[in-house]
């Protein structure tokens, strides 16, 4: 059994999920499938499927067995996917590439970096800010994923704090002994914040001194500029679950300390030029376009008009899939666009609507087991949503809940008419 | 010159302030002189003063010239106080002992260990809690500190981090390999919040976790227990000044984030059932308390009435005496005590007044020469006191504004008609 023979090698030092028979079975299809409709055209696609991936695909390093039976579903026998298919995730401190091959060698079928939407692939659209010098803030391959998107003059807070060593007090024993004289620091001209970065203090005392100081931390200004340098922000999950009961930070709570520091300090609001990574629309314009792209390489003429959102997570995948399709119902009545509208315009776009199926592998299943996982809002309830989005209690409810991802995947192909 | 010699040796690796004539012979004065009111009897202080530290007596790793003139008036011919003296801080991450060293190098006179006020002193009172199992933030001689303080049984994060390795999940490259059962770890009873520790996003999340599951942060309840486990928490100052032109965060801002991640995660308020420094009545009902003490060791038979407390810091220096002092007035007209008023019940207090003096050797001139330093808050200017303070713009005015703590000690005793 080739395919979980390789993922058994690629998930080295990782558990593997112990296979029932029946899902053995949906693997082997999942890679070609011999002798599965060769040679039978299938008309093209009108739609096409935006997987969350934790807590839908994986938990933790382990791949969710119904992802095995969905991918078998979803490539033909050539091995190649019938319908459009994009990874959409709220994490950032990692590459696109990176996250495409182990999906393909968890899902055993061949992931396309270019398939793989990270919380920050749509900055890519803001052309205007990639020849400036941005501050970038993060972990992990913070420059190479920072280059990737376009940016081509990027500092790091590490580099910046190099460069101004006395911004950087909080640790006593960082604290540098001696001051050299500032060097000649370019000033810095925008904020890029890709996903929470490691030692907090550092990153929201450097990243105030740039916006206080319009881009030169060394000088001290009677007042600080508002608006302030540009931010483009990705990933403003509050909470997450990871192998713990309670739920871990997300970069929305990084976010929130930032926003907090920034009114407390100066009085007035923190602004994101843009804030991407679900709910936001802007993600999911983003996804649709790759979608589209997909199907023209693929010669399927005929347009997508549903996109079946497919997630664990109301807050994120269920919120951000509905608040998408009432833009669509907006966009197609003509009414004044929100969001990135001016981007919009540019590309109009043949999809009519944006579906929301929820299931309970992840997140959606712990709350109801009663952990203390993210919560709606509404009466007694706190609402986890970023401040930027106001409260809409409908747009939580999903248009399906299924038990897993291949529920989701066997409900859409019946809808579609598809066997 | 031995004062000079000690001085300089003690304070090996930093820089010495370059000392003018008059000033070398105010400091051979700080030490005994022979010749002074030698054999005279003073009469009995009936006041006492509360120096602050940081920008009054040193800035930075230099003592601050006038602070020598200063305590030359303050000594008499035994090298001993004329006065009752204590030095009120709000450091927390120091031990007093290492304070009271550095000061009494500094200064050239013998400065005791109880003369200095730590933010976090006034928790020795909170006697309730010195046996139960306390979770302690901060970072230096933490430990150390809150046994100083009568905490019998405390548990740093990192011991919290190690039990719970699954807790601390943001920084990627300290993420656990191996999840190992939780071993026995007997609940948390309370938080002790000593100062700002490092990495942040550690602090903020195992005291989330502690205070959401009520002490025991391996598990999980379906809803956090409000009111939470009890929080004392000292240093409440937003940002303060260092060598950087701009402020830099304390641990005020530490709270902040904490209160923000509190307030989004429950939709309920932080309480916190001690919080302690200055501008809290707190530490100045502790002080009161110590002046009196060292009236009573030195056979002072008259009652202190009058306090004095010298600061550069308008929002903390200021608005401490000044709450102090309205306190004061209060109480004397017995209407009801705000602060810990049971702990004030048990001691009457001689103390009729506080008064506060301004001195622009610090943050207070640092503020007039334009930078972005604290500001006091109004129509324009954003308040950067703690949340649990409302803005009372009046007590942001100091009794008196002088140059220096020279000026300010001649200004009482000419007050209290002192030579």
């Amino acid at each position: 059994m080739a395919a979980l023979g390789g993922l058994a090698v690629l998930a080295t030092g990782r558990r593997v999920w112990k296979l029932p028979a029946r899902l053995s079975a949906a693997l082997q299809g999942c890679w070609p499938r011999r002798g599965y409709s060769e040679g039978r055209a299938e008309s093209p696609p009108t739609f096409g499927f935006l997987f969350d991936i934790d807590g839908v695909l994986v938990r933790g390093h382990r791949v969710i067995p119904a992802a095995l039976e969905a991918f078998s579903k979803l490539v033909n026998s050539q091995g190649q996917l019938r319908v459009p298919v994009v990874f959409v995730t709220n994490a950032g401190n990692i590459l696109q590439q990176g996250k495409a091959k182990d999906l393909s060698a968890l899902l055993g079928c061949k992931v396309d970096p270019d398939q793989v939407i990270l919380s920050h692939s749509p900055m890519k659209l803001f052309l205007q800010h990639h020849k400036r010098r941005m501050l970038v803030s993060g972990q992990g391959p913070l420059v190479e994923n920072a280059r990737a998107l376009g940016f081509q003059n990027v500092v790091t807070i590490d580099e910046l704090r190099m460069a101004f060593p006395e911004l950087d007090m909080v640790d006593l024993e960082r604290r540098p002994k001696t001051m050299p004289p500032r060097s000649d620091f370019p000033a810095i001209e925008g904020v890029l914040l890709l996903g929470e970065p490691v030692r907090w203090e550092t990153s929201l005392q450097l990243i105030m001194d740039v916006l206080l100081s319009g881009g030169d931390p060394g000088a001290s200004l009677a007042a600080a500029p508002y608006p302030h340098l540009p931010i483009l922000a990705s990933n403003m999950d509050l909470l997450w679950m990871a192998e713990a009961k309670m739920p871990r930070f997300g970069h929305g709570t990084f976010l929130l300390c930032l926003e907090a520091i920034y009114r407390k300090v100066t009085g007035k609001e923190l602004k994101y030029e843009g804030l991407m990574g679900k709910p936001s629309i802007l993600t999911y314009q983003y996804a649709e376009d790759i979608i589209r792209q997909q199907a023209e390489r693929r010669g399927w003429a005929a347009p997508i008009r549903k996109l079946y959102a497919v997630g664990d997570n109301p807050m994120s995948d269920v919120y951000g899939a509905n608040l998408f399709h009432q833009y669509l119902q907006m966009a197609k009545r003509g009414e004044e666009e929100h969001g990135t509208g001016r981007w919009q315009k540019q590309r109009p776009s043949a999809t009519q609507s944006c579906a929301s199926i929820l299931v309970c592998t992840g997140i959606y299943s712990s709350q109801h087991a009663g952990s203390q996982v993210p919560t709606p809002g509404g009466a007694d309830r706190p609402f986890h949503g970023h401040r930027d989005f106001s409260f809409s209690p409908e747009l939580l409810e999903a248009s399906h809940i299924v038990q897993d991802v291949n529920e989701a995947v066997q409900l859409v192909f019946r809808q579609e008419g598809w066997a």
